[in-house]
């Protein structure tokens, strides 16, 4: 997962893009890249660590210009000092020089289903690729812009209407060049790109709650298959597909996307309080108090005890200095320490709790979470995921790390996840919000099956696209 | 505001430091220190930063030794790469040679109301000091070291009874020599020193979070002046001035503490609820929703949800990744960015809001944040403090320069003082917490006027010791 | 100009280049790279600085493999902290992915006279380069990359035949793959490139001194226009161009290599006594002492002195601390203080001194060392170049910036030259050797005009390449 | 060994006192430290490092002032990044806080030989001190401050008077206050300073090389128990020991101080090459050529082709970019490859060598370097060094490891000494100068024995002031 952001049309494009990314934050933590255009000249930084950290005063006066993309990445854990230059060079933007449209800019959120395979195409035609090594968006990106350069249409939007209906996967890209910004979001409209404005200059973002934190006003979604191309200040609207109905990542609703942030027309906040409302409903149980696993399960434990009557407790502190930590608890191995949550045991002590979180994949910090209620006084604790068992995986973008080391099978019916992770956790009991309830919370009915309302494959395995680079092109 | 830790009779010393540090870190984020002793060497390492990055393997492997002791410190905002150095010469705990018993190591927590007196009377004599431009904290720790080594008595516990009277103010220290670690506490108990254990090993913390965080066994708070030394595993307690009834300052109930620790024997967490609970019912309103300015206000924005029965919402969310941002919003004026808070525009919007925080000093937050909730569409936005006005200042250890920039004077009434506040904040209401309501919250009964159970003087004007360096001595 | 170094066959590949590389550190001290390669992973690591720093214990832990190329790179002067990540983007070696070879890694020193024009061809066929604004030497790099990758022969010598000959202009190339390491010098051997042995490995370094340094056997120079295959531990020679004469640059020999390396079977420094003979016979004068600019004018003085017997004296001592320095002297204008060079009073007051140095390109340093010498007390300065004026320049690799800035200009005759420079150094005379001379003293025979048998374009404005970038192609 | 240096009216005196430490980095390379006065605030900065990186443009421009004192200090090798912070704290100029001076800044060059009985003194009558572990160095200078706050005279340079002549050793100190400057010479004139003047300022330095490279004016050396006091423009001149001649280090002349230095109104590089003379007057040998270890034997070594007759020529080549060095050779044990010396093949084949050092005390270099001739090609090499062997080590600042590993041992005579060092180095023959041969090069007549004119402890064992902390006050 990743986050990406532009601005034109504005004297501190930098500045501007700076705090667009770092409200995007919560999207990639890995590292942080802006490019800017000024005229003439194109300025570009990209560094390993928190957007707060890299674009200090100094950078972003270097980076001066009117337009400005950029883009935060998604966070491996241990990265040291002597790997921040690799980081940089794996870092987006991505530019090229392209005849004749000379500098091009490319930041991309998604992953293309079929880049190797284009990748190994365009090798066997005499290509070079500059990327050995480099993750899958790298890939993704320099096909596309490999792709813009081989393409024979005289400008870049008409290349683009032959490139772009030769990637399969869910994109959203954000392209630059000395003439135009242009934004486009992939066919079914699986990963989102949001339009604002503010005053004269335009915006681009993963999210709206970037647009809304730069107090810019949000105009609409790109749509899927759409192009939007913006130039001397005015935009025109393109399409590269046949209209189909948005399959958003639901993923988006329950995890991704930022609780301030509106999706499909909804607060993503009162979105995940409806998840959590729907998850009583399907899952009630007696106890004392809900807590939130925090932040993530906040909205949803809100929500379970709107609708359960049973009060809402701050049982569990997140640390807020997290972020990057060195430190390491003590060898001993008795001793679980958790350097980012604490309970409150007098908020706990005796009582039966329903721990709610918006989802499990690894397990790990439920686990760690129960044993320290239950050593904290607890007397019962009720697991409650206000979404269904992530069975399936995704292949549009999520750290392949945790797909596969996710607890819940693909073949495993609902009742057997919630029995391993039952013993996983150590709750006393566990329940999964089922896939129905999670589309009446998201949209107000069940999953229409004949066509989903939304990407789901993460839990249904239904993946709406091909996946050649896998599996040869099976479509669901 | 500073946190100290210390631990003693552990193989990983400086390990159970670093995390002890890790938990108290809301206590101080400019920089931390720590200091090891392994039967022969002392090693010590500071650095201007948060705890988690400062003491990484490498650096925690060079402090090896069974006793540690370690410090964190204030943050003030904006230092700068260059000044790491002179940080690091600040930090504590600070190291002297002292006959007979060889290397001392001190940290403190707190400020000494005469130290500056006492400085310029053994400077008199001829003592020449290490510090110059150097905080208050650290020439109280030299003072101290100073008249240590000046004192006659042929044991540390013996000089230390002998100083320790000569000292006003605040403090909770930890002193530990090639022999003993010695706990400290002030004769009023005003600042927190609390003794923890884990297997064989004992620990002195600021705060039981760091305790529970280890998930070491909290045995108690160091009672108002007195003085545990710890030899050979062995602990003895001592007293240095005639018994007195605890004064902890309040302040710890409401903001400082971590919600997660225990104070007086009643859960902080616990106590902000009830704070807001009694806020509730003396300044009730007439509204459709709660929220907290996150995460200080949250406790306090529940409790008064519970009480009132309006219900509680998430309407602000705190970004994650804040810590040292060096990111700037672009330069325009009329807009009022914020890089810490946004609105969750769909739950606020047509809205009547109570907004809760646990106490207003400058007040910059809050102007910020209502101006935000009533461009994001409140109808009403109505503020409410679970503490309050803060008139007095601090003499015991609190950044001077919140002293400085407080809304509230010390001679206002609260009318006053609420009108003010009201304007500068462009709330529709405002309402403190009465000292009356604040003490029944906290103790469950109102203030003792003959004597306040608590250190309360930053609300009420009442300093319970002497401040000879800046008024020659008036006792309230 | 820069450095290129590489060896095979050996366990520790990384650690033998960055010792190499370290010997040509004065071929380029801007940032250094390594790549390597263990049988299955090639790592790589560059970044800005001197070799020396760059390279450490940890990093060269981490690139593997038994074998490894890397470069040095010229030095610009006041590189600021915030551009160690963008040089690390630029420095060298290039890695690219070609099929059928897969990972490429390329290392260049040189300058291609027809690269942009290439990049042109290339670029309208549809190809995206991967630098934007980056130096000359990168976008050879990379053209030469894609040119390999357009070529359709099976075999990586197969396109290296093909492609070479399109290449105009000097270079030394060292390519390596996963199964071979390729040397390859340009057709007239204008950059030098050296074959090493060191029991089983192989090298290629830009000098000697990197294999002597090594303890290693200088074997012999790579041939003009041969390209040299080592796999599986044997070496293949190959020819890409019709059989030429040697031209090597005779400035290798005056100035850019280091006085131990040996070149066309001559020693380096004994070369350079030579010259500095060949000038006292052509440019004799009475005089007390001889003084070298150290350290580059210390062969010629010694040879100056041999020849003349005026006594040889260190009047100027050369400050061992200089490399990156950035302290500044005082602001005062009538100051003239070097903190590069001193000069020893008692040495030179009273005294009549011939200052010797190789070449003169801005003439800064000797205005200043006469400025200062005649502040001394020296009676008279004589300036003596071991060189012809550096009239023409050079579009072989070397900073164009000195070409722009050079004092000795094309049109000029050489009584003309010196007579500015007398007037822009404040030296009593200055003479320079003649070009006859300079040929006596390295070649032991004066110029052949009709093929001279060497690169001498700087100093006589004979071109021996075509230069199609910048003029369409003349030959000389 | 240190080098110190001290500026007063001027308006950028820290500018001025980098340069000047620049200039004396010779002295010591660990670490670098400036304190600035600017009339009412005093500046500090210290950091690891050569002063060139360590005070650039911004660190300056924070020590504003017209007054500025300076300390470079010793090298050791392989500080690693981690320690930097600790050698901040370690490096000087130390500041105090002394009744009624107020801040006192003190730097310090040289050894007190009763430095740790002083200590013990003070610390028995209560006095505290900073440093735990610390250098020797940082011991005396917290000594002499400590003693200054404990003296009741009313001035400073009073209480210096009473001071001083409690101190044992070597010495020359920089004392700055807010009124004065102050520059102290030890009784017998040990360690040197030097008194400059340009304008209005005046300048105290190590060396008369860091005025002249200023391009100020070298006035005088402070004298043998001279105190020189500069107030408001003026200088005061007093004594605080009985007169005595001066017994300057001689090893100041043979190795310490820059050959552009002048010592004893003599030219610091004639001395040298007079040393070459008498050693080839006194150790002649049938050779080919005469090469220097570069760059500390150039000076003896052309002195020795000189008087010899036999040619001066470069056969070993110093690497430039040496300083702090971490990349290591590969590990195999036949390779002997230095990264700080190279030989010319050339030069030496087939020649009997003259190998000229200034002094040999560890001889690893030496070692290295003859091996490393011989493998060249050498037919003979002849070790001559040009000060006698270094038998005592030094009480007065010398690096303690040096004098621990030192070859020559006291109770051996010459000839066994030039036994020893031959088989160590392989060296065909090695010869010392004789004391009487150092003493005509230097002070143009034999050791007086009666009173040496030079301290001269390290080759005869005479150390000329008691040695308390050690020996328990032995005088020679």
């Amino acid at each position: 997962m990743c986050g990406v952001f532009a601005v034109c049309g504005t004297p501190e494009a930098a500045k501007t893009t700076s705090v667009g990314l770092h409200h995007l934050q919560h999207r990639g933590q890995e590292a942080g890249g802006i490019v800017s255009f000024e005229g003439e000249h194109f300025y570009e930084h990209r560094e390993g660590g928190l957007i707060g950290r890299i674009f200090n005063k100094s950078v972003v006066a270097r980076l001066s210009g009117t337009a400005a993309i950029g883009q935060v990445r998604y966070s491996t854990s241990g990265v040291k000092h002597e790997d921040v230059v690799k980081q940089a060079r794996d870092a987006q933007p991505m530019l090229k020089k392209i005849l004749p449209f000379g500098t091009v800019a490319l930041a991309h959120n998604g992953n293309l289903t079929n880049a190797k395979t284009l990748q190994l195409e365009l090798a066997l035609t005499g290509k070079v690729f500059e990327t050995q090594k480099s993750d899958d968006e790298m890939i993704d990106t320099e096909v596309a812009l490999m792709l813009i350069g081989a393409a024979i249409e005289p400008t870049l939007v008409g290349r683009l209407k032959t490139v772009l209906p030769l990637l399969e996967g869910a994109y959203a890209f954000i392209v630059m060049t000395s003439k135009q910004m242009i934004g486009v979001c992939d066919p079914l409209g699986i990963r989102p790109l949001m339009l604002g404005r503010y005053k004269g200059a335009w915006m681009l973002a993963s999210e709206t709650c970037a647009i809304e934190g730069l107090d810019a006003e949000f105009v609409r979604p790109i749509q899927p298959g759409e192009m939007i191309a913006i130039e001397d200040g005015k935009i025109t609207s393109h399409t590269f597909s046949v209209k189909q109905p948005s399959r958003l990542c639901i993923f988006e609703h329950i995890y991704f996307s930022k609780p301030d942030s509106t999706l499909e027309g909804k607060s993503v906040m009162q979105t995940r309080e409806a998840l959590g409302r729907e998850l009583a409903r399907e899952a009630s149980i007696d106890a004392d108090i809900v807590c939130a696993i925090p932040d993530s399960g906040n909205y949803a434990a809100l929500g379970f005890s709107q609708e359960s009557g049973i009060p809402f407790a701050f049982g569990i502190i997140r640390h807020h200095y997290v972020g990057r930590v060195f430190i390491q608890p003590p060898d001993e191995r008795d001793r679980d320490i958790s350097l980012k949550h604490n309970i409150v045991r007098a908020a706990v002590q005796g009582k039966r709790v329903v721990l709610v979180d918006d989802s499990l994949v690894r397990g790990i910090t439920a686990q760690r979470i129960v044993a320290r209620l239950k050593r904290a006084g607890a007397r019962e604790v009720h697991l409650r995921l206000s979404s269904p068992p992530w069975q399936h995986g995704c292949y549009y973008g999520i750290d392949e790390a945790n797909v596969h080391r996710r607890v819940a099978k693909p073949y495993e019916n609902v009742a057997v996840v919630c029995e391993h992770v039952c013993a996983l956790t150590g709750a006393d009991s566990v329940a999964y919000l089922s896939v129905d309830g999670m589309y009446r919370a998201v949209h107000g009915e069940p999953r229409n099956s004949t066509c989903a309302q939304s990407c789901d494959a993460c839990f249904t395995g239904r993946f709406p696209t091909p996946l050649t680079d896998r599996c040869g092109g099976r479509i669901h």
